[in-house]
């Protein structure tokens, strides 16, 4: 199976010039799934994972699933008030101001092992700020996993330091 | 295990005099989530289920857990502009105005057989407009399945005809 078959382009979303890559078709397919969770899992399960954090909205889909898979806990990362008990947040750049993401403060405890898990690595800013969020809690960063990686923004640079991995690379 | 332990409440959020269900320490105890997915798929491994649609965001979680264990394919409904590709809308009432709800055109093909899940019934109007975008493109729901029900709301009178599952009722 080719998975990029499922995975679609479309042109000028969310704004003029950019080329999306849209992964409902995949989402919609149960054995593109199977198949995408198999790369995604790839050598974590001997890693002793113990929460697997997914970026709001699109990291959800996958980082539930690996951490059911790893037998692990979820631990959501979310847009400003979306999270209703105490938080700590990360502020990151955007191409024209900031933005900020939230985690809850018992979400990770300190020496916890975790796996960070979005849909696309782009430029970086948002698994950045996840990692800060991580960090400050004292987890223990074991990888930065992302279902593809737009390799032309240089995503990594910016993860400098963790072990990132994506399957698909454009 | 007694799931109601890994429910927390918070008291006024999003808004003052609203006791909110958190289920993100649900999420980050694997044991339990094992449990809530036991309980929520429930008698529908004989349904032949072919999508479970998932609404934005806490929707997400146990819809793409679902899909997976029920080798289903996952279809998110989002909020406006959100989803990318050629879209249908559905307009549902709020306390104070409405808001709308989106799924892709080719989410969904006539015949399909759906099982629609959200974290929690409350009004129910969230999941009326879920139950009629899979209709507008000729989906037939086997079951609108929840985590919780917010029984003093009444939502299952909005989605009188359907199926609708919870295991856990307050």
């Amino acid at each position: 199976m080719t998975l990029n078959q499922y995975i679609r382009d479309v042109q000028d979303f969310p704004k003029p010039g950019v080329m999306f890559k849209d992964i409902t078709p995949l989402l919609g397919n149960p054995q593109a799934v199977k198949e995408c969770m198999a790369l995604l899992i790839n050598n974590l399960r001997d890693k002793k994972i113990d929460k697997v954090v997914g970026a709001e909205s699109r990291g959800f889909f996958f980082a539930t699933l690996l951490a059911y898979e790893l037998s692990a806990g979820f631990v959501p990362v979310r847009k400003p008030n979306k999270l209703p008990f105490d938080k700590i947040s990360a502020t990151y750049e955007l191409e024209y101001g900031t933005d900020v993401l939230e985690m809850h403060i018992d979400a990770i405890k300190p020496g916890d092992r975790i796996l960070i898990h979005d849909d696309v690595l782009a430029t970086g800013g948002t698994a950045k700020a996840v990692c800060e969020l991580v960090e400050q809690l004292g987890g223990i960063i074991v990888q930065c996993n992302f279902l593809m990686e737009l390799s032309f923004l240089n995503g990594r640079k910016k993860l400098n330091g963790y072990d990132v991995y994506a399957p698909l690379v454009y």
